[in-house]
Order: structure tokens, then sequence, then C-alpha cells
């Protein structure tokens, strides 16, 4: 990062307030009459409501409009384990995409727990008060043994979107570049590069889509996941096929997908080289991508190109997935965010790319990059219309997969495309 | 309650969205320049500076105005144990007043643990990301152990509301009216009905402020605690007297102060009539006070009385106190909140109290009510002044007590009392 970039942001987070965030009070509360219905005597009436009907606390307090940003500290960015407080600022940012994109409040919550049994334990206590949860930047493979804990707890969405989030943006643009380069991803072949939250979720949402699991090759620092591979974690043995192939170079070979959730430059131009015809590479280390699309072009001229960039085309942005995605679970108080939901949320991403884009919208872009396309694969993450696509197809997925607490709210529109 | 004040707290707590409160964005973030400071990559300057430096996160982030209002849901209002989730109105309402009187920001978190341990870790867990801890409605005696061992535990203030925000109040009124009625607290005889948190930390409080320990009848349900009394907690033994008396009414006679912090109707005519000249009684029972102010005022015309309630003179509310002292201890980041701010707090609200009031204040009230003396002994929640005595004062205690990490801010303006 640049040295400015460093200065303003560091001015942004401290001036004219300290942080990003802060409350707002919604009812009026200037009078003494007021005063005696936010607080004693008159709140007792829906403290009486809540205590023999829970789902009260949706009708009577802001709980169906609030997620609980949550993480330990332990994989923040790409900084590593700095511990749950210097995590704020993040989870903090986290609050203001949701606020500023989907109107979610959001408290950020920052815990200090080193066994993962006490993170589980903290976070389910405080559970109740939420219409949701956003577990964040917690290192692999504790997350998922804490995602599972947490979603068998707790009667409200538990999302890591580390792992979904981002899968669900891959899966949406990799679905689109192979509807582009007419390949079906039931045949496609796959290698990841990266075994942790990321990859694993991926991986996993692609086979649920159609993804034949002989057909990925998972590969971490050590080569590709193997069954002759020892010492493999149990989710990366859930990936583990059997196979005489050994490192990233072998995996390449004749590749349809490369899907990059690691590290800069892992990529070589002999490995691009060796893929399949018409690849498609999403390389998504950021700042610095495992394969620079420059380079890549200049390589090969027949490849779909994805990155984590906003300065190149199709970008995969989790903005573009968690807001709206936890927009419409809360909207049908959803007690789940489940398969059937992330996939209604990859295809109303996909749905509104192979939309014409109103002039207003053209006008914020560049127009070469918003036509379906080679280099428009994704939405852009300012889209508007994000809102009319994602959140109502989320909603009716709760409903139909029996998940929902309740049915649309009034005046809510369909999704455009169902 | 009536059931028209029934009907409309339920519907403004229902419409138009459901709640109290929601976030608020406070730094803009519509372009992707925006976007790239407020979240990744520009996020990892703050969070760099952070974990090299902990104290940063007041500089960086909403910490330093951020409070958690937090329950077990054990002691609700008057209703008793109504389960953690059914306490969120009640936060939420807390957060409205920290909000509306001190913009103080205010995440409202309700822990399900019925283990006292459960909880203390759980609080503690989450604590870093704020600048202070209030704990609220935690029924006694846990709630003395909780905050005893989180005030341990933690590097930011600690605050049980329910004890020393009561307290505070309490004694800011009680010593206006000792001083009216030409008493020396010293030499004061005072009863205090109702032993739990209230009490405890009221007359602990009062003996910091120099009320004598054997002039304190402290009684419960079962009657004076005296050494004769068996299986007394360890709270209730630090008031245990050496005595032959036993019941509230031999606890009355000839009594200068009595406190209740008990229920409705518990003070007969005889036992007010029993008490020594000019007695003070603060009746604090809501809605219902332990004697009407009007029975009170026919027994005896020498009283000088106070209560819970807005429609009579003297009204002990605890929004006098909480906003306005986590907003002095937040503005010098004070590391706890101690006995040393407390005492700043009470002279802060006698101070206040002595003032002549201004014309457009005294319009918002009515007027014969606000001049000191037997009728005005306590400032109105409403009175603006309130910040001009309160924070500036606890924030100079702090300073001065050596608990606050930093000075006054720029453009602070101390205590007019000071």
């Amino acid at each position: 990062m640049f040295d400015d970039l460093k200065k303003e942001s560091l001015d942004y987070h401290e001036f004219p307030t300290p942080g990003k965030i802060a409350t707002h009070v919604t009812k009026p509360c200037t009078t003494q009459q007021e005063l005696s219905m936010a607080y004693t005597p008159g709140v007792a009436e829906p403290v009486r409501a809540i205590e023999k009907n829970p789902d009260d606390a949706f009708r009577f307090t802001s709980k169906g409009n609030l997620v609980a940003v949550i993480t330990d500290g332990t994989a923040v960015l790409g900084l590593g384990n700095v511990g749950a407080l210097a995590g704020k600022p993040v989870m903090e940012g986290k609050a203001v995409l949701f606020k500023r994109f989907a109107d979610v409040d959001v408290y950020d919550i920052e815990v200090e727990a080193e066994k993962t049994e006490d993170f589980i334990n903290t976070v389910a206590r405080i559970a109740s008060g939420f219409g949701g949860i956003n577990l964040e930047d917690i290192a692999a493979p504790r997350c998922f043994e804490i995602e599972q804990a947490l979603i068998e707890k707790l009667d409200i969405p538990v999302f890591h979107d580390d792992q979904h989030g981002t899968a669900i943006i891959i899966c949406a643009g990799l679905l689109n570049a192979l509807e582009i380069k007419g390949k079906a991803l039931k045949d496609a072949r796959i290698v990841c590069l990266g075994a942790g939250a990321a990859g694993i979720a991926s991986m996993r949402l692609l086979k649920a889509l159609g993804a034949r699991a002989d057909n990925i090759f998972m590969v971490d620092r050590k080569g590709i996941l193997s069954t002759s591979r020892s010492n493999l974690n149990r989710y990366k043995q859930e990936f583990a096929v059997d196979t005489e192939r050994k490192t990233l170079a072998d995996a390449m070979r004749g590749a349809d997908v490369f899907i990059g959730v690691s590290g800069p430059g892992l990529v070589t131009e002999a490995m691009l080289a060796s893929m399949a015809d018409k690849p498609i590479v999403f390389a998504l280390s950021n700042p610095d991508p495992e394969i620079s699309p420059v380079l890549a072009h200049k390589v090969r001229d027949d490849i779909i190109m994805a990155t984590g960039r906003s300065d190149y085309p199709n970008q995969v942005n989790n903005v573009l997935g968690f807001p709206f995605i936890f927009r419409g679970a809360l909207d049908v108080r959803a007690r789940a965010i489940n398969d059937a939901m992330q996939i209604a949320a990859v295809e109303g991403l996909r749905a509104l790319t192979h939309e014409p884009v109103p002039a207003e919208i053209l006008e914020a872009y560049r127009k070469d990059h918003m036509e379906f396309g080679p280099d428009y694969i994704i939405p852009k993450p300012f889209d508007p219309r994000l809102m009319d696509f994602v959140p109502p197809a989320v909603a009716q997925a709760a409903i139909d997969s029996g998940v929902a607490r309740c049915g649309f709210p009034k005046h809510y529109k369909p999704a455009p495309h169902l």
C-alpha cells in the first residue's frame, strides 16, 4: 500500500471522531411521556411479551435487523493473528458495509478466547439478542468447528463470511464464466489453490451446484490433497483424491478452472499455458494476485480472468454478498442461512449480471465493463439493483426450505428473475 | 400501569420499525476510494497500529465512546428473572438514555449464563472492544461477585448501575436534604429498607461520605441485619450491627433518615410518626412507594420526601447519573469508575441543585419545584446543565485519582463548581 493511502486511512479513522460507526435513537425521546415508554414504566410491557413469547423480540426490539459481526482476531485480512482488539477496525468496516449496502445494523464484537470451546460458548451466550451472526477473520481449521457448533446451538443464521460469502461470489462468477465459454460445471476440471476457509467452502458449494468431486484438485502448500497424503485434517480429507499427481503444476495440466485463494505470484506462465482451452482463472490473492491479469492475457488470449482488485475487470468482492444475503435472511426472520439460500444468492448475482445496465449505473462505471461477457461476469459493488435481485431470492429460498419464521414483509418485491 | 400506556408502549416499540436503536455510519462511504479506507486495503493501517499499541483503539475505532450495557435478565425492573432476551427492551432503553443525554454509544448485550463464572468469563472475553461496561438488572448477591471479578479482570470501567447509579443519586439528594434540615451525615441515624444491590451500594457510599456504620440499620424481609442473625450472606454481614432491635418498626424509632428500596406500602403512619424531628424519607419503591407522599405529609409536616416517581417532587431517577458519569469516564479514557469519581458525581449533582435555574429550564418544569429547598433536592432529568456539572467533575476525579489514560480533551470546560 502506498504511504499516502496509509496516512489517509489513519486520518479517516481518527477524525473528526474516532472510528466509523455510532448508535442512533430511532424513536422520539424528548418528553417525560416518551421517556416513560422508552424506559420505565412503559418498557415493562414488551419485556412481559418477550418473556411469554421469545419471538416477540423481533416485534419489539432491534433484534430482527441486528447482526453481530464477531471475530477472534486470528486471521485478520492478510495480517494473520493480530489479536481480537486489533481486528476491531475491520469489524467496524464490515458494520459500515452492512449498513451502507443493505441497511443492516451491526454490533462488532471482538472475542478474546484461545480455546475454540471458549469462543463457541461466548458467542452462544450472547447470541439471543441478535437476528444473525456473521463470523469473520477466524483462522482455519478452527473456523469450521466454530461455525458448525454454533449452527447446531443457535436458531438464528450463523454465517462465516470468509467461507460462504467468498464461495457465493466465486460460484456466481464461475458459473457465468463457464456459460460464456460454453462449458458445463459437471465436466469442468477444477484446481483450487488454498485449502483454508475460502477454498474449502468454495469447493463445497461448487459440489452442491453440480461439480464432480473427482474433477477437483485442491492444492495446499504441500501440494495436491491426495489420498496418499498423511496428516490431513478432516476438512482437507473431504477433498483428498486418488491421484499420482503431486504439485500445483501437475494439477494445472488440462484444467478448465483455476481458483486461487492463496498468495501472490504462485501461478507461472508455464502453468497457465498448460491449462485446457478457454480456461477460467480466478486469481484472488489480494492485493497481489497469483498471476497478474496483464501477464496472463499476454500468455493466452482465450482466458476469462477475475481478481480481488477493483482496478481490473471482474472483481470478486464479498460486499456483493453478505449485506444482501443477511438482508434476505433477516427479512423473513430466518433460522439459518442454508445451502438453498446460498445457491439462491448465487443465482441472484448471476441473473443480475445478465441484465442490461441502466444509464445511470453505466455512468458510475466504465461502459465497456458492464455488458455480460468475459470482462463482466459479476455485478459491481455499487450496483443498487443488488438489493432487488439478492435479498428477495434469499428470502424466497428461506421460505421454500422451511427455515423462515414469517412470510415476506408487506410491500416486498419478489426477485425479478424468479 | 394503565391499559392505554401498555398499548401505547407496545406500539412505540413496534412501529414504524421494531426497537429503539440502530447503527449509524459516521464516515463518508460512497466512493470506491472511501470504501478502500473504511475496509480493505486501507483498514490494515489502524489494525497494525492497534496490534502494536492496544490504546490506539481509542484513536482509530469507536471503542472510546462505546459502552456495553449487559444483563443476564435475572432482575429486570420489578419483574424478576425474566431471562436475558426479555431484558432486551430495557437494555435498549438504557442505550436510548445514554445516547440522548450524553451522546454515549451503547451496544446492548444479553448474556445467557446460569453460572456466575460463565457470565463473568463471557463479559471479560468480549470487553476489549468497549470503553466501559454498564452492568444492569442482575440479581443480588450475584451482582456483587460479578462486578468485583470484572473490575479485577478489566482495564475499563465496570459499573453496576443498579448499585452505584442509584447510590449516587440517593446520596446527592440525601446530603442536600440533610443540609436543608441542618443535620450532619456523621450524626444521622439511618434506616435502609432493602438489602439488595441498591441498598447495599447506597449504604457503602454513604459510609464513604462519612456516615457512621453503627448509625445504620439495614433491614431486609426478616428484619434488622444484626450480629445475632444467622445465615447472612457476606454482603449483608458487612452491615450487621450489635442491637436488641429486631423489626423495621424498631429501626424507625428515632431515625433521621429512611431509605426505602423495597416494596409498596411497607412503611406505616406509626413508623413515620416515631422518627426523629425533621426526618428525611426516600420511598423509592416504584411505581408504588413504601409510603405515599400525600399520606406522609398528612402525618408530619416537617419531612423532606423523595420518590422514584416523576409526578411528585424530588424524583430519584438513575438517568441523572449513568449517562454523565460514563461521559466523564470516557472523556479521559478512565480505567475504572472508582469511589473518588462516584463522590465527584454526587458533588456535581448537589452543586447543580444549588444553582439558580435559567428561565428556559424553568419553562419546561413547574416553577415552584426548582428552587433549592425541601421540594427540590435533586436536579431534574431533562436539565441540560447536567452535562456541565457532572462529566467534567467525574473526569477531573479520574485524573486526580490516577485512573485516567489521558487529560481533558481540547475545548473541555471544567465543572463550574470546582
